[in-house]
């Protein structure tokens, strides 16, 4: 038998219980955070990334022909759907908008650890407010959800840069082209410094060993003072504006708590060619592995779009390497999903049985029994076991009865079928048989 | 501004905060019956479908060749994967499997009211398990669901029949294509009645009228003694094995108070080719529009995927009929998103005023502010009134206390920054500002 794609998954009900935690808790912050969840389609006209995306996106897109001739992609991203809903509504939606969305994306890359063809990607944007404390807002929701996954600060680190400095920087070199400079730094961890270096010499020519100067000066800094002095070589009033801009984007953070996550470090640029802003990424506080998460403000997208003129910053995080980190880390303890009540009966009594269980499920209970017709009760029973019920519901010896027994414990309490809800509802209440409460 | 591509569609947060309800109602009442949820890739080898899926699904995928000249196709259905996921762990699986799923499917359809070329679809299956029972404890727990969505039996009905009647009666027409018969019967509702036996004509020949005779006697029955009458025309052991069966399977569902929502109706056959025992479907009770959900039994699928022979059966409810019928009902209420606590401050504040807002997050409130630097308090308040917040935290007038006040009912309460916990606290638990208690 065949198994997935390469790159793909199948999500087994143990990895599944993970993938849905890491979503539980995304959506919890959310909300404490007032954002508001939106969807869009997996599959979208190919011209929206093609337009949008940078070249990178670009080329891993999975894009064919429907069956009516229309060129289409699945998505990989979702800022360009969110820019193109954004934008036909704009008037309408209260500023700043607050959104945030679960999906599933698709980029053809070579599969490896932490990266694969298909991913669940969290996103979280804010919309119409170009203030730092917007990145603040989104920065703070984006550890606090790291946060209830169980993650300190001894475990990750937000790398927090900023690519309006960097275009301060690359001012200084104004024939060459920045964004191409941008992508070789953003490469630059994955790839031997040779490589980086002859791409830089491309693009630089004689001007490139000034720049790595420039370059290496720049991301040692990791401090407002350390930054405003290198910036003191190119006096410009932006500079000084851009890292009071920082100062305060690291006061609002740190009012918050948020301070021990968060380094300053400028090697952070992002790859995708829209931010324009504060980038940032998270990682592993040893700074093994890849990104757990990253975002940034792209102010000129939603316009590029045709949409309005409207600020805008966001987030995402994939799933795949959070999940790695997670188990790593062992912060995710699968949850139990044991039966609470085990219904034992025999054919004869099979009515009252289900009315009982059906009664336990609507009181929220995880019910189950036996499927087979005609099962031994003592078998039933070792079903009950097999499966960790905590709790069995079968007819005492003789009579009308009913009796439900704590499988660990052992204690066992008698009804009958009319007071079966009313002493359940004891035993969910205590969490346990309580001879006192169901008298 | 393009938008989506036709039968897609952008979820905006009021639209997914209906198809949120639907799938959080579905988990809770997967749990409730002890259903393991899973996920596959939404992109799978195209043969995965074209080996399995029946010919009408087959037609409408999405398909095509993706960069490593796979042929791939987005998956219509969850059914096929299934079996591969199940079919690959057979043997350390307990049995029976109870699995539940929530994923978008992909059919190219013409775009129509109730039918999309993405949808979401709640699947439930209950594999290694061939008696009526697990027959009934799915639709039980499909039933579970639309109630737990608001639906009674004055609005929905669930119509069950047998497709092993149907062979039964197909064993009378021995030459005849008996999948097509049932193709076209499955289609009779959809197209008029010409078509239809004008398509019988062409597999049945002279049998024709025969057969359409037949035919109209099957779907009028709708009691076991009907049944049991017409099939005394065809008399055969199988017969009236499948009617003690339903028999059973009526008494299963009537002992956990479904009966009202249940009427045999024969003249369902479902159009998939792989149905083999009890098929069943779900429309609004006047028996307007598509059906809300539908399922069966499946029992060779797994062994024809390569698998292990294994008795299977499962439902399926997409969103779009639902959600329409949803909101026909006037069953959903958009949920309130309005903030708990909205809170005011000046910038000289901000480290007291954030430390309080996530406090206040921490303990599971919805909490927002002004973003922007430097505005007005009273252009804070007004702001804090249109997002419907139901209370705001600002700073009394003099000295360093805080005060929250109700909204609405304009009741205030002071603190300190460090008693604003246990106020709030206090607040939540009596859902309202209570000067008794929070003295």
């Amino acid at each position: 038998m065949r198994g997935t794609l390469p790159g793909f998954r199948d999500f087994y009900p143990e990895d599944f219980a993970l993938r849905l935690h890491i979503v539980d808790a995304f959506r919890m912050v959310m909300g404490r955070f007032a954002f508001d969840e939106y969807d869009g389609p997996v599959l979208e006209p190919l011209e929206l990334f093609t337009d949008k995306s940078g070249p990178e996106i670009v080329g891993q897109l999975f894009h064919f022909k429907d069956r009516g001739d229309r060129d289409v992609a699945m998505r990989p991203e979702m800022t360009p759907t969110l820019a193109r809903m954004v934008g036909a509504r704009c008037q309408a939606l209260r500023k700043p908008i607050r959104w945030c969305a679960v999906g599933e994306q698709f980029r053809y890359e070579r599969p490896q650890k932490g990266r694969l063809r298909s991913f669940l990607q969290l996103n979280c944007d804010i919309l119409g407010e170009s203030g730092f404390r917007a990145d603040g807002e989104l920065i703070a929701a984006l550890l606090s959800t790291l946060q209830e996954l169980g993650f300190t600060a001894n475990d990750i680190c937000l790398r927090l840069s900023d690519r309006q400095l960097w275009t301060i920087l690359l001012s200084e070199f104004p024939l060459c082209d920045g964004e191409a400079i941008l992508r070789a730094i953003d490469r630059s961890g994955k790839e031997p410094a040779e490589v980086t270096e002859a791409v830089l010499r491309s693009i630089l020519g004689d001007f490139t060993d000034r720049f790595i100067d420039a370059w290496r000066g720049l991301v040692a800094c990791n401090s407002l003072d350390s930054l405003r002095e290198f910036f003191s070589a190119f006096p410009s009033h932006s500079s000084s504006e851009r890292i009071d801009a920082l100062d305060g984007l690291l006061k609002f953070l740190g009012a918050m708590g948020f301070g021990d996550f968060i380094s300053v470090d400028l090697s952070i640029v992002r790859g995708l060619a829209y931010y324009t802003g504060f980038v940032f990424e998270v990682f592993e506080r040893s700074g093994a592995g890849r990104a757990v998460a990253g975002g940034g403000r792209y102010d000129g997208l939603v316009e590029k779009l045709g949409g309005p003129p409207l600020a805008a910053c966001g987030f995402a995080i994939g799933d795949v390497v959070l999940s790695n980190l997670l188990v790593e880390k062992k912060l995710f303890n699968q949850s139990d999903v044991a039966p609470d009540l085990w219904v034992i009966f025999d054919d004869e009594r099979q009515a009252e049985a289900l009315e009982m269980a059906n009664v336990a499920r609507r009181a929220g209970a995880r019910v189950a029994y036996e499927l087979r017709e005609s099962v031994a009760e003592d078998k039933q029973l070792k079903q009950a076991t097999r499966a960790g019920a905590r709790f069995v519901l079968a007819r005492c010896e003789c009579g009308d009865r009913w009796r439900i027994k704590n499988l660990s414990s052992g204690e066992a309490v008698e009804c009958s079928r009319c007071d079966f809800l009313t002493i359940w509802l004891a035993i969910c209440e205590n969490d346990e048989i309580c001879l006192a409460n169901v008298k």
